[in-house]
């Protein structure tokens, strides 16, 4: 079970959260591509301590708004997500080839990320980029997305195109009987307590997760994404990490 | 002898130049990489018209500035630099994929380009930039900088990083006894009149130029720069392409 | 019968529209404030040319998206709304300050006007913006509006914010039985017969418009939208310009 | 003796500083017109922080450049520095007057405020702007530039365009004996010890400061400019003012 966290979100003058105390216990580094968050210089940097931490590289775009942190949802075309994907992709491609690595899978953000899991034309548009950039790749771009319940329409698109695609589950977000996220606006809908989010990262890590109304609901879970926003939660992110490792979990 | 110019210019909602009417008649595109000039679609829309007159492709970073055009010489330094290289060829890259082509060489734009002929700190970071992004490169990509009377010392640099350099001169600017383009606030620094200009590509196809001291002096050209910027000058490119093919200049 | 017309939209070196060519045919220049177009220095080129022609000075505010020059609906809070609305009327102030001279009123721009037509909640804090600025103001601004068949609601909110309304009809747009613009996709929704064009602004003039079922419906307008994207445009612009000056509607 | 402080420098997701815990105990903020940081929203919150703690506004104008933090040297013409400074001065007054406060004064940043105190040009330059703005204005906004041994020349051009000049000095850092700042690269050029920092605000309350020729130098100050990037220097900024208000300094 691998733990994905986003990295790189500092831009210019700016920081945002602590990369290199998170990097070591993570897996898998989704790195922001210039558009809603850093620059080429922060992603080099990135790029560099998630080599040194043997962490695999992730490309995470998202909509080209740093006021708005990628996290509105702007209108665009399909043609212009997929230009805006592969511009991203791409840069952070050149930026990996200075060190000598390379992108392993995308993971879009904020309301790129959001608005992929509600409108199969857009997941579609996403995965036919992938397709594309793939063709000239040694090493193929798998796909990130949310698992729900059921996985399988989003399956057939991506097997279609010849795209894998890997399936997370998130730490300390509430689940719904659907197996969807409980919306961030409701009560519970997000996981404070360590202890509540360790319990549930045991579970997805057997690919279950415990619903709202207690039942236990099957997930298909690659990876399990975590936040390091502040010193309390990169903390549980360290313990979390742990936990799978002394549960034989971290392969 | 091929002629390169700029390409994809434009930015959203504006306009620049009139591309479909100057590709027919070049043979290599400078394509901008959205930090000066561009955004993805344009660039990818720039892509398909390059690829659809067999022109070949060329990544054309500049400068983060949208507002100056690329034309303000901000300080940077040699990463910063590295890394703004590697991030908008391999933006252009991601989007040549899209479109089943690949980037031939990289020209840089504007102040970028006046630094590298003028700093070789700046030059050797490039030329080290390219050799890093060609060790994942089928094709590998040369980098076009100005010819000058003498190129010894940017060609040791280049050799020693094992990158290819391609020399371009240009069709309208007047060159001083050492090779040097006469500056543009000066007198008679651009040329006009299209006898005039075309006077001087001949000149440039046999690897000589008239300097204003009236000698002809010898000078390495793989390659004229043109510029298409009003109905007249694309008028002038197309005469140009068209000479070339009389004399049978334009393998 | 006053005509306004969108100015100053160029940007660094992206020319848009002729508005040397257009601004001595209009009354009333809706200036962008450098948020969806323009840069200080474009504005204060503009507000030069406008007080060159005695043309009143009015601000065009917009979505901060020169990417998608302002049409883009990106989601905003009405806190949000308000303060880039005041920091952009604020920022033509201090350029008209300049030039001694003083903005009139305010016209959302793209996305932001049809919200503001849409959503009473976004058009009352835009009226309360403007309020707020008057307070400290020798000129209190008006806000221009889309005039419907019916005004009484927005009507009713600006008196009792203490802010002026200011109709504005389009010459080159057709109107349902409603009142209401016809959507752009639809057949006909644009006039582009000069002469078509023309009989609408006499109509107008005389506050009556034909509407998509041929009758004459009664409509509040102070002033008249007209656009100069062409050549064709800007002299269909002089030719209304010229209509209304011998027609006496001039005032 | 008043204590100035850059204030307001966060910009979307991304937060700089602890403006919180600064404002209470400095006398002028220098707000950022979001050009080199800060958003209208970050502006406005900003704002009524300072208008809280009864802390006196000013505009703090920088380059428009957010990923160099308004500190890289761009070039600019002069008319382009008058716009820009316009620009960004009005913005802050249009969201001041959403508060009902008041801009006092402008202090321009980073690299704009070192070119002001080295080429009189730019000094002029601004200086003529602010006296066109202040024809405006009920309260004419003074320039805060940086006090040196002599201030001459500057008052010189300043009492011709009726501007008044606030001289800063800083708390930390080391003067020549010439009364210019040491270089920041140059060992000691930078005070870090509290102690040292507030014997300098003792000396400077009083028109003096200890050169590094252990001298002590007059110099006019009306104002000390301090810095709250951490928890230390926020609690030296209040023991600074605890310091200044038991010596009776606080005026």
């Amino acid at each position: 079970m691998k733990l994905n966290c986003d990295m790189g979100e500092s831009f210019g003058a700016w920081n945002m959260g602590d990369d290199a105390a998170v990097m070591p216990w993570i897996n898998m580094a989704n790195i922001a591509c210039g558009f809603h968050a850093s620059d080429p210089t922060v992603m080099a940097r990135t790029i560099a301590l998630a080599k040194h931490h043997d962490v695999i590289i992730g490309a995470h775009p998202g909509y080209n708004d740093k006021e708005g942190f990628g996290r509105r949802p702007i209108p665009h075309t399909l043609d212009e997500i997929s230009h805006s994907v592969a511009y991203q992709v791409g840069a952070l491609d050149g930026l990996c080839r200075l060190n000598a690595v390379t992108i392993s899978y995308v993971k879009p953000h904020g309301a790129l990320y959001n608005q992929m899991m509600q409108d199969p034309a857009i997941f579609e548009v996403i995965v036919s980029t992938i397709a594309k950039l793939n063709t000239a790749r040694v090493l193929p771009l798998s796909l990130m997305v949310l698992s729900r319940a059921n996985n399988e329409a989003y399956m057939q698109i991506a097997k279609q195109k010849g795209v894998s695609l890997l399936f997370e589950a998130f730490a300390d977000r509430a689940y719904t009987t659907e197996g969807l996220l409980v919306p961030r606006h409701e009560t519970g809908a997000v996981h404070h307590h360590p202890d509540l989010i360790k319990a549930q990262v045991l579970q997805l890590a057997q690919g279950k997760v415990k619903t709202q109304s207690g039942k236990l609901l099957t997930l298909q879970v690659d990876t399990i994404c975590v936040h390091g926003d502040n010193p309390e939660s990169i903390e549980t992110i360290k313990e979390i990490a742990l936990l799978l490792e002394s549960a034989n979990y971290n392969k």
